[in-house]
């Protein structure tokens, strides 16, 4: 079988990358402009990054490969998901204009192998290409209605990343290498969307072997200055097991 | 658009079951007969069920349709878990003899979305059909060369299984509605292939709340006689989280 580089009509692969700034959960959208027909001005709309799979990639490399042509985003490790499949993703008139656009056949069923990804928005550089006219961070709380099924993408991705954040130890990157709790709390507090418990998240924190506390502390504050905390990567990157469950020790749910 | 109700060249799904019987795990395959031109006997191959998707029809509604045309199982909860694109995942010769016997476009490349579950292998009544000749449970140790990737697909599966049953209740609807610790402890290990320390997964299973301790003990046996345990399925199906976290509390796994 000789394989054709060209591109697979009925497979995509889409990339949802959060990212944290400012104490803030973004999202990574794309702007597109799009012809319309009625007003003779180019509509501009959002939507996650995502293309079309060539015939001669796998799906983690046609993920890297769109996100980078589409954001300038590169060397990101993207988790694989879900797939999306409804017959009818790609079939809402909204969506017409644009794939008439930019597809050789608008009529196909497109099936979408969806990734995920949390990074520091302040190291990542932007660098929109192809038919991505803008790449953006958006507050999650803030993200409009985007193309195809993409809120639905998003939203089942974020709770996806909200169970992950109880059982891996994702996310201590986006922190600096010294942290105090506050700092950690804080993160999972925006990764979660609410408030915690300060001595229960302490407590389950300390507990899971996760953090090296450190003998240093906090300078130049003018309260009780706050332990500093590492994190114990050789743990986890030694470990049989990746995770780490903070959800239990008698309870069900992690801050409770 | 109209949804032609033809087959996707393109994309096909296949399905894990893991079956639990006799106090072993196993597996589903199906049993292929294949033309073989050189001996003019057919050769036997083993395979998951899977099968192409139709356009017309959702990811999980193929699942479903595919499982139940290959082994006859209906209404089984299948949990899409990965989707595999190696383009080459279609192309060994091992395989072109039924690739060229069944399929319209046997030089597609096709992506497979994963789908796997866990049932009971004893209340499970097979019926094999269209191009599966058998369906079979075979013991996990005992999975022999399986078509395509099929081996990679079980290998992740199985994987996923262990990681999930230390972080959800799964498995309950394998025992009896009441069951001793012994019992509950004996299917762990199988899920898990290793056994398990007695007090430590006592302890973490009585810490969790997923076990009703019942009044009622064993009758006839000639030891001390073992309470029995019911499942706690209202505290799972009212609860924000299906998670429990078997994994911790102060170790890194469960088991450890």
């Amino acid at each position: 079988m000789s394989l054709n580089p060209s591109i697979n009509p009925h497979v995509s692969t889409d990339c949802v990358i959060f990212g944290f700034s400012q104490e803030t959960l973004r999202l990574l959208l794309i702007r597109r402009s799009i012809p319309n027909r009625l007003t003779d001005v180019n509509d501009i709309h959002y939507a996650l990054p995502g293309d079309l799979v060539r015939d001669d990639e796998d799906l983690d490399k046609a993920a890297n490969r769109v996100l980078s042509e589409l954001t300038g985003l590169k060397g990101i490790y993207l988790e694989q998901f879900h797939s999306f499949g409804d017959p009818l993703r790609v079939t809402k008139p909204k969506d017409r204009a644009w794939l008439e656009s930019v597809r050789q056949d608008p009529d196909a069923r497109v099936i979408t192998v969806a990734y995920m990804a949390l990074i520091d928005a302040n190291k990542a550089v932007l660098q929109p290409g192809s038919f991505s006219k803008e790449a953006v961070w958006l507050p999650i709380s803030e993200v409009p209605e985007l193309a195809f099924d993409h809120n639905e993408i998003f939203e089942n991705a974020l709770k996806a990343l909200k169970e992950k954040v109880q059982i891996q130890p994702i996310g201590f990157e986006l922190l600096p290498e010294k942290f105090t709790m506050s700092q950690l709390q804080s993160l999972y507090e925006t990764i979660l969307e609410r408030d915690l418990d300060k001595r229960n998240f302490r407590r389950k924190m300390l507990n899971s072997g996760v953090l090296i506390p450190l003998s240093e502390k906090q300078l130049g504050v003018s309260n009780k200055p706050a332990r500093f905390y590492s994190f114990n990567r050789d743990l986890f990157e030694n470990s049989d097991s990746r995770y780490l469950n903070l959800r239990m020790d008698g309870s069900f749910s992690l801050f409770g």
